[in-house]
């Protein structure tokens, strides 16, 4: 794939964003890799989503350097390439401050599985990464907030393919996908679970987690081995 | 009436979905039935709407096997062929992931009738059926959440065009009707009484039920033998 | 006023309450009158708001008798022509069920005047009228409705052009006006205030009025004597 | 800067408010200043925002007296003359009642800073500002309600240009900027951040604050003195 298709597809995503409603003024950014360049495709640092075109977005290293455009790299470029460091399947990440995903990631809860919408995403409960510490946030915030989220899959056992999205407590979500179009995807499913989750324990504040048998189903119709929802 | 004109109906009862707000991504689909042909026309599988055209929907026979198209037919074909099946009065069929009485169904409360709105509807609580056991998951998840809706209905007394929609607890609400159209009418409807009656438990926890007669009158002046409401 | 210019006035503020989000389907109607001819012009009864046209609209008399157009009116025809009939200065009537303005209708509360939002509007609390006996719904339900609003504005001394709006029990948001646009705002001023005190409380449950001092000078400098906000 | 061009910018600014969904009616208002001319320019009083064009907008001098312009200017803008007189950095001031914004003040509280999202905005809670007494209201409520903004900022060592919104307790939000531009665009963070905090509340009740080192090094990153984020 060409650069220049990376870039379409990057700015794509980034509008998907503002379409879908994720994203106030300037609060979000979406990117993509060319893994076999080593070169990552992300939104200028806070430009506002109207004026941009395809040819503002930035390129940079894996190091963040910038390596094509006149632009500053969004502010959380080293978070980007954390995730995409560690996790050589995902090609898409984005990152937002969208209303109801936010909510929860301030209340420093996870998302609980309240139903197969969810269970249509993933096999649990939306993880509820803590905050850095004050060394980790004074050393390399941006970069340590990759590597919080990376270490707290890394620990639990978790799959970035099948947890593809987090909240970063006190801040907001990040999810990825396997392409940037799919991470703006992964984005918006987060913010609409988080909504329903929110009005699920308004309707009823004692209410269980979905039945694991069911969650089990409609993880594994959409996304097991034997998946049968979607086109071949 | 052809089979055409069977498929436009149900591409907009399709579409009307994504335009009343109802749907997330493919999050929903909508169905219509000839009943002389013994066909059903269904939403593809996971198909995004954006990309959908009247010749890509699915017809199947009332075994679920595709006889025109080349696409998959939506993972809950046999949910949707489960109503058909009891119910011979109904000619259009809805499923949506909609957020607010999505998040009743999570909850696992039916949706009480607090008001004339709700009452111009149905004469009472919208049911929420219980989740199916393990056993029927595994045997048959779809066809046995229909057949569970129509045997919570049977059991109840329940009549389906009386009740022309509810929720299948854990999961989200499945509406019926008329003709497609009408079924995605029924989806909107149970989507606002369920932010209605949300919004009203908040005002007032202690919240009763609307008074027999009132429902009665506002469900009668609507549907009963001498309706006076909406045109000849 | 020529008629003709009358029904363009209806038809506009019956779209309205669509622009502003007030309707859901076909949930609500706008009027205005004529006083010198003694007639009235309504939206027709369940007519999808897109199909209709000015002709459409139906013109009754006093009575509600049709005395022109081909199509029956709204089957609230008689709550509003018992308010035009109490109250000789409005000029038109809105009924809608609004989300936030019908959750507090369904929850049996007068929406409390908690800033000078409400205040801006009407100088206290927005009444919530309590249901109609069942003598009342039996014998003549629409016509009861109004005058059961009348009445209660009676007993207390309210008047209807310093409260142009109010609830109905179990049902939802009657506005009124010196002409139907101003009756169309005036309903999307009782679904803003009812969404705005719904949120008041959840932040404040122990929230107290706004002062009277700042009521008063809020309203009077609106719609007092010495009025100085607007035009001249 | 020519006068026409700041008509231009403050209409700009008046419509983004409309855009963002900040005002229902003619519930606000923007004004921008010319200091060398001292001259400010702001919204026609009442004036529904579709009818407004820029030539509508009034100029008034220091004191409020219309220097150009056939219409009455906003009935608030005394107080924004009081908040310009204070703050000489001040170069636009916008008033709405956006929904979630004025809840808060409605309910009288601060709106806490649980997450980075406000702190990318200020370093802090957006302060809630009691009402005025009842002598102020009579004496002069429009003067004083931007004077009793300026005298909790001044008791409090708190700096306009680090919190540049603030809430009017019973009323609602003001906001400011270097340009009426960007008093708008603070005027959107604040019903934003605003309902990202009702919904944090209702999550966790026992919520608490960002961490300090977090708050501090978003703000910092933002507008310290070594800022990175946005273009230089």
């Amino acid at each position: 794939m060409p650069l220049r298709q990376l870039r379409k597809e990057v700015f794509r995503a980034n509008f998907m964003l503002v379409e879908n409603g994720l994203v106030v003024l300037t609060w979000g950014n979406a990117s993509g890799i060319d893994r076999a360049r080593g070169l990552m495709v992300i939104k200028p640092s806070g430009m506002a989503y109207q004026d941009m075109r395809p040819e503002d977005l930035a390129v940079v290293d894996m190091d963040g350097v910038v390596v094509e455009g006149n632009l500053r790299p969004s502010s959380d470029t080293a978070t980007h390439l954390a995730l995409y460091k560690a996790w050589p399947d995902i090609a898409g990440v984005v990152h937002t401050h969208s209303i109801y995903a936010t909510a929860f990631a301030q209340a420093g809860c996870p998302i609980p599985c309240y139903g197969t919408t969810q269970a249509d995403f993933c096999p649990g409960d939306i993880p509820c990464v803590p905050p850095l510490t004050r060394e980790e946030v004074e050393e390399a915030y941006e970069a340590n907030t990759g590597k919080a989220i990376v270490r707290y899959y890394t620990e639990r056992g978790l799959k970035p393919n099948e947890y593809p999205g987090a909240l970063q407590q006190c801040h907001g979500p990040f999810a990825w996908g396997k392409s940037p179009v799919d991470a703006a995807d992964n984005a918006l499913i987060l913010e609409s679970v988080a909504k329903m989750a929110i009005l699920t324990r308004g309707i009823n504040p004692g209410v269980r987690p979905v039945p694991d048998y069911v969650l089990e189903k409609h993880y594994s119709r959409k996304h097991g081995p034997n998946a049968y929802y979607g086109q071949k």
